[in-house]
């Protein structure tokens, strides 16, 4: 008898939900929209409903070996407690890991969307051949988790991960978070809107003036398409993109040298924009990323690579948690 | 009958080498010229007879675990080489371990000297109610290390911990490492000693003048008695190296969320003159160190603190090694 897990990954607009056995396949997966503007209740009835749909329909061929829960959000992993959630208004301080045990009488495991992520992409993705990396996601904002020995690392506080509030320039634009020059300013979905409104506004690109008719929240994905037709103004935003994640990277691989760090999220499929200055500026500025070019045939070099799940990342990773986290010893059967 | 192990901690100047027992305590130690003028061969002849020497004595008492040895560059662990190292000219390629092993006939663990006094510092000196942290030695150069779970956090290549090199202003002093606006170029005893002689030449300094005619080499000790006596170009000196370490503060913090930060080195004696503008930077880019600055009260914040230990934080880390890394497994008396 074969072992799975379910995977819930909470986000401020996709309610995802699958059942994934312990090879990694996915057995069934359901997707819906969070609609958390109805309420939280509602939001976790459905989560619950959907959780032991999945979980009765598998547990005739297999053993349920609990139930991650990925959320967006600082969460005290003591206390199994959402400590603040941006996007999910009305639940801070909710004590979800003992509402949804009680709820659906399995092992529940918490964890942060970021770090769900990396683990998805560690367990079945980019990261599949190292126990240690880091995820940068380039999305709205710009988040980061990072595996250590197979494991979410979380930092002391559980806040580990805030790389798009690292400092890439020293006196640049002012973010939300209190500092200025963050990455998120420069790399995020947000950031390249902001300078391709900036272009459009300016009369520097006829390309992005036509995307923004089309597409007034002119998308990181009209950028793109602008891009690929040669727009110089969509090319240098791809550009100042890349080389804020080159100098934060680059910090990065000289603090921690580790094997593998992993770009994901929507910006991420411009990778052949942004790549090329990403690793010009890793190249200039990091000299532990240097020595590994050199090392390559040893295959010990710090590698940069794109993420490989898309918006599966953080749902697979999810499932994981129960696995890594408790193995065998938590195989429940759901109340009923 | 007690453990012991002997710490061995070759610098570019000093040879250190210590018998120290399981529970910290300094049994003896000898304090030498490390004359590396003198050959490789010379080196590790009066560095293996110390050691001889030191076992000895106190194998009548205690059961010897091992030698450590901090080693000033880059090592391979898997091979136990010396794969180069700027202040040991000629031991690049020096199989240490084999070779150490062979003419004492005990286990010996190597490390780099900076990891070795993070390891320091975390058994008996500044971090020693946690498990995880980082180092920054401010030196000739600024170096890094890392304990994870209690132990050296060494990278993919052996390389984590070149935190002299993290970028801290995106456009800023060129650095011999290829980059710029490194944290070394602001925050070294060498970066100090720039700033200090800029500032004689320039006339902007009665003191800093007067101190250069006494002390030509300016070290960052006469700049720190030039801050005290209330001279404004030494204090922005020190200001400015404060600031630098508080951006890579702030950018480690918000990666790795690490319960405490060490500031080692013989530019950390000058902590009462650069800590207030590094903590003014770390209040204002670190989103995670202010989280943590109002959870103080539940012990869970990130803390930056100078390191106890001096210049023994290498040596008593060397010593540390055997212990961790092999515990009672590798109890070894030395070969005649």
């Amino acid at each position: 008898m074969g072992a799975f897990a379910i995977g819930v990954d909470l986000g401020g607009t996709n309610l995802r939900i699958a059942a994934v056995d312990d090879q990694g396949k996915t057995l069934e997966s359901v997707d819906e929209l969070s609609e958390i503007g109805h309420g939280r209740e509602a939001v976790v009835a459905r989560l619950t409903d959907a959780v032991r749909f999945l979980s009765r329909k598998y547990s005739h061929s297999h053993n349920l070996m609990g139930v991650g829960v990925g959320l967006p959000g600082i969460i005290d992993l003591e206390a199994g407690t959402l400590h603040s959630a941006a996007n999910l208004p009305g639940w801070s301080g909710y004590a979800a890991r003992e509402d949804l045990e009680n709820k659906l009488g399995a092992t529940v495991v918490l964890e942060n969307d970021a770090n769900c992520a990396a683990l998805g992409e560690k367990w079945l993705g980019a990261g599949r051949s190292t126990d240690d990396l880091c995820m940068i996601t380039l999305g709205t904002g710009v988040g980061g988790g990072f595996v250590v020995h197979g494991k979410p690392w979380h930092g002391v506080m559980g806040m580990a991960g805030e790389l798009g509030h690292m400092t890439v320039v020293s006196e640049g634009t002012a973010c939300g978070c209190g500092n200025h020059g963050c990455l998120e300013q420069y790399a995020s979905a947000t950031a390249i809107n902001r300078m391709a409104k900036a272009a459009a506004d300016e009369g520097r690109s006829v390309c992005l003036a036509k995307a923004r008719a089309q597409d007034p929240g002119l998308s990181a994905q009209s950028v793109h398409v602008c891009a690929l037709t040669g727009d110089a103004a969509a090319i240098e935003i791809f550009n100042v993109a890349g080389a804020a994640l080159g100098i934060a990277l680059a910090n990065l691989i000289n603090a921690f040298n580790l094997p593998m760090y992993i770009i994901g999220g929507g910006v991420a499929k411009a990778w052949d924009q942004f790549s090329p200055a990403m690793f010009r500026e890793l190249h200039e500025r990091s000299i532990v990323f240097r020595a590994g070019e050199q090392e390559k045939r040893s295959h010990r070099a710090t590698e940069v690579r794109p993420a490989l799940l898309q918006d599966r990342a953080g749902l697979l990773g999810a499932a994981r948690l129960p696995m890594i986290v408790c193995g065998t010893k938590c195989q429940h059967s759901l109340a009923g």
